[in-house]
């Protein structure tokens, strides 16, 4: 608690010189160590304007390769950044494995500040503690390393530390208003973080430190990390907790149960068709100005036309205002970060329309059953990617999630098909051959993913597409009346 | 030229979708005709506000797997694409190898505005011209196809349908000020396209097509591209110009006539050390506050030092205001683009440092001598590289190139030194010594490329480093006189 911290100005200059030596030699031996055990670190320092962040960073760093590490600030947020998740910019920056990531402050002072700035409501606040929470779970789960340090001054301290600065032309530019604001408002602030750390404690404990006492404090932070790297490496990645948390669901049928006959005549399609492409355009101007973000997510059998189905979507839709991701297997980088990196960074902005063909649902589908990840990996990423979504549609976000359904009859037909069809031979694969062999251990892992995540905020669709038209008609329409809902309302009071 | 340009309304609508689906489909043929000649294409597509660019992008789009292209529209720019050189959202969108990437509205777009804004002077607009060409040049000998494609519409017809949009609600927020604007200064920007198409239309020229009838343009932009892709596999990859253009160059010694016994004793080398990084952490804080970029490029023999040289400089830098980036081999996604492309990305923003820890010089270095490029491509790199600093330091960038030199007996020294310390042991690797043992093959390449590209705007300079400590000392005075002298200047004012 930072409202009982005692804090001193003396310490021994000379003994602890010498012993940031040491640890920064230890820091530095530590490097190839966690490159070998592929151990990711994230190192967040946060604390008072002028508490001596840079400074400290800069004695972490001041040995090591910087092929080892990076640095982040994200403060302050470049206005773009506003337009994502709030904790976009720092799932954006963790570290690739046996890397080191130190955040010059992160979430705690973007919540703070949003907080204390009458930005968020209480319970968005609330909101925020959890998703940081659960953020900081899924990292550590995911073998991340995370040491959190808050470096405490008291009011007088700071005030001579601004001071300082803004009396010597050459820094006063790094006091800006926010910083004179945090001074004014210092009890507010001190409550708000003590209540922020009292809360977000319990996956990685927080570390007040002394910033008035420099050199113990760079000695403390130092030995923190060391001794957090030590022990990390001495047992090794981190395998995952099993937390589960019931969330409201839909609930679902077996793929096997599922009526695949429906179908449209030409003439019905056509007409369709155009009606609800000219509406979904007129929504996506509204989107567009209302700043709702919309995440539409394709699976299905290969063969099942969801490629067809989503053209039919962009086609009604400004190419200005939305992407296509398509998913394959992660590439190294993508590999050797956490498995749900590789989605954040491509997460729409507000009002832009982010289309995935083929999801994070991948680790519970193909992963699993190929063997890409281990058996705890697997069962924890249901509730992770509930969790995900959750956050996704706490932002705000539209998220609608399509399981395109053929039965394998028709998905023979149409390999054969494209094998016989030369500008088509293209998308049939050997790959698809060897997957259909496998089409009921998938039926096993598709019926568990659908019954485990259709959430009520994230629910799943199955589109019957033995009819592919039938499909593309069915699956506008459910984009259309879930745009229509979202645009009575306004984004930012969605999370209310 | 736009001024003589005839626009007329009527077209044969039902030939024409006739041929537009025709168009389509032959262009979804060619998809993995490119993928497997490997060729990327750009598509840039640029015209007055609201001459149906989306509508046209739409067209182009709406048959292809969304693996294929991806649509990029970089205006309005956020701000903080400000802070970075005027082509850098262009090659950041660049596609690689086999993929195709539509440009709505880019570099043409941009410089006018800004020229017409009075945003840039004359001169600089003329230095703009010349930085497309050679970006256009440099894209094209990598290999690039590059379409251009202007969208005409009359002022009359410009009038009629902002109106149209203006009137409805529902599209009303597509109309801004900009537009407005561009409206208003019909002619004076009518002129401004004329001066810019015929100034850039020599790597690859324009093609105006009629807005007024859009299905005839659309016809024609599919024709274009079509034809364009055709020729491009037919042909295959294009091998490059050989254009040579005189820089002024610095004279340079050779490697082997560089006096290495240049020492410091321990005793100096502390005082100055201290001075000399006090001196640099200020000239940081003036460098942020004027926001000037500044680009440090380390290349050397290996051992020589880089590292250690580099986190003196690191040392004295505030953590927030710096980025080193370490080059290695290219990985998959960097290797099919442009050689340049990951360095591009990488540029620091204006008020920032970054360092490369080796740099682009790879090209003519290790690609060079490894045959990982051809004959061509490297022989082409000097030039490309000189064109590429040009266009950093008419961006108003310091860029300050150090070349870390030793002798071969330090090299061993150091090499087993590194081999008998445990905690060195990583540093040093088998391709280390295969390296060695080509000491001059690669002599002779770099004195070539310390002949060839040590301009008068980025000189190389020579870090005598048998003596590590001189070395630090030398690079730190370097720096330190370097960004003296720009800071008694401002940026944005270092173009002229």
């Amino acid at each position: 608690m930072l409202k009982d911290f005692e804090t001193k100005k003396h310490e021994d200059k000379s003994q602890l010189n010498a012993e940031i030596k040491e640890l920064q030699s230890k820091l530095l031996g530590q490097q190839q160590l966690l490159m070998q055990a592929k151990l990711p670190v994230i190192v967040l320092i946060e604390g008072w304007a002028a508490s001596g962040k840079g400074s400290l960073i800069k004695e972490f760093i001041s040995e090591l390769d910087p092929r080892f590490y990076h640095v982040e600030s994200p403060k302050p947020l470049p206005q773009s950044q506003e337009r994502y998740p709030f904790l976009y910019p720092y799932m954006k920056a963790i570290p690739i494995n046996g890397k080191v990531t130190f955040l010059d402050s992160g979430w705690m002072e973007n919540v703070v500040r949003k907080y204390l700035r009458h930005e968020i409501t209480k319970e968005e606040y609330r909101c925020m503690i959890r998703q940081v929470n659960e953020f900081e779970r899924q990292l550590r789960d995911g073998g991340y390393i995370i040491l959190k340090i808050f470096l405490h001054i008291g009011k007088q301290e700071q005030y001579d530390r601004l001071y300082r600065l803004v009396e010597d032309p050459g820094t006063e530019w790094r006091v800006d208003q926010d910083d004179l604001w945090q001074h004014k408002e210092y009890k507010r602030f001190m409550e708000a973080y003590d209540d922020f750390m009292e809360k977000t404690g319990d996956i990685a404990g927080w570390h007040v430190l002394d910033g008035n006492r420099r050199k113990t404090a760079t000695r403390d932070a130092l030995k923190l990390l060391v001794q957090r790297i030590e022990r990390g490496i001495e047992e090794g990645k981190y395998e995952g907790s099993t937390s589960e948390e019931d969330f409201p669901l839909k609930e679902m049928p077996k793929l096997a149960d599922v009526d695949l006959s429906p179908s449209i005549d030409d003439e019905e399609y056509s007409k369709e068709l155009k009606k609800l492409q000219t509406r979904l355009s007129e929504l996506h101007n509204i989107i567009y100005r209302k700043k709702i973000p919309v995440i539409l997510c394709y699976e299905g059998w290969d063969a099942a036309g969801k490629g067809g189905n989503i053209r039919r979507v962009t086609y009604a839709l400004d190419p200005r205002g939305f992407d296509v991701h398509p998913i394959a297997s992660p590439l190294p980088h993508e590999l050797n970060r956490h498995y749900l990196w590789r989605f954040w960074i491509n997460l729409p902005k507000t009002g832009h329309i982010c289309i995935f063909d083929r999801t994070w649902y991948g680790r519970v589908m193909v992963e699993r059953l190929e063997g890409f990840c281990t058996d705890k990996e697997w069962r924890r990423a249901y509730h992770e990617i509930n969790e995900f979504e959750r956050m996704l549609t706490d932002w705000g976000a539209v998220l609608i999630k399509f399981w395109i359904h053929i039965d394998q009859d028709v998905q023979l037909e149409r390999f054969t098909n494209r094998e016989n069809t030369p500008e088509k031979q293209w998308k049939i694969t050997d790959e698809d051959w060897r997957n259909r062999e496998k089409w009921d251990e998938y039926e096993v892992v598709v019926d568990e993913l659908l019954q485990k995540t259709s959430t009520k905020n994230a629910p799943w669709y199955i589109i019957e597409s033995n009819d592919k038209k039938y499909a593309r008609i069915k699956t506008l329409r459910i984009i259309v009346k879930a745009l229509e809902k979202a645009c009575e309302k306004n984004f930012k009071r969605l999370m209310e």
